[in-house]
């Protein structure tokens, strides 16, 4: 397809890339600032901390793996990988699904329920320094909104 | 520090944090629609498409491995991997920097600029579709500006 031709209408305008680029920009730079915080306080990066709210707003805080794999919003890839680190360190257990012989669940545990509450104090710190105090409200409820719209699934 | 304390005003508010999850969930949802699409059509995936985009708007196609991780927006982790899969591929080659015996070069091959050539329709038409059709001219604007300002640099 060369320049000119109707598909050539459908790449973004310059300021219509710019606002897509600022989007990534702002994403890496508060995800990594987030992150810093939580390594050089807790210990726990970012990935792992976000496996262990979506273990703790689960139903008797566990989640198939599969299921895991869905909800988290950081590191959907290498999750298998994470998630034996986690293990490892004691903050999430394994358990065969007695129902489906090749299922398995990821159990917080007490350990990991401990961690989570602690670092949540950081966590939510950083949220408000980085994001909530950097935009007004109006701004902050408006681009909540257009985020909340990108969210939503492709129509069929 | 106990609820109701002085600290306890910094953690943000259920429709604050409503926000901010929305913005993870969006960046989550449309980067995986982003890959999907490289994926199933070039193959390629997001990381390496950023990574290609980053060589070819710097000067002579060429980066310091250590600026190459300050400029990618997508992988900043496991980018020392990635782009050893991406030589393997023929995308980029690694250059000792003549001035820093320590130092690595990473080079935008010629094969690498022909796959982002390719890759950049499809990449910019899902960026169109995911975001810029969703949003209305304003609500893009004000979402782009709103992303800046979280992707500036801490002040000091």
């Amino acid at each position: 397809m060369e320049p000119g031709t109707a598909a050539d209408d459908r790449r973004p305008r310059p300021a219509e890339l710019h606002a897509w680029r600022s989007f990534l920009r702002a994403h890496a730079a508060v995800v990594s600032r987030l992150e810093a915080d939580l390594v050089s306080v807790h210990g726990l990066a970012l990935g792992a901390y976000d496996v262990l709210v979506q273990l703790v707003e689960a139903p008797q805080h566990r989640l198939r793996m599969t299921d895991l794999a869905d909800a988290v919003l950081i590191s959907r890839s290498g999750l298998t990988r994470l998630v034996d680190r986690m293990v490892r360190d004691g903050l999430v257990r394994r358990e065969p699904d007695p129902g489906d012989a090749r299922g398995i669940w990821a159990v917080l545990t007490d350990a990991g329920y401990e961690r989570l509450r602690s670092a949540s104090r950081t966590h939510l710190t950083g949220v408000r320094r980085y994001v909530v105090d950097r935009l007004g409200p109006e701004q902050l409820a408006a681009w909540g909104q257009a985020c909340e719209v990108l969210a939503e699934p492709e129509p069929d």
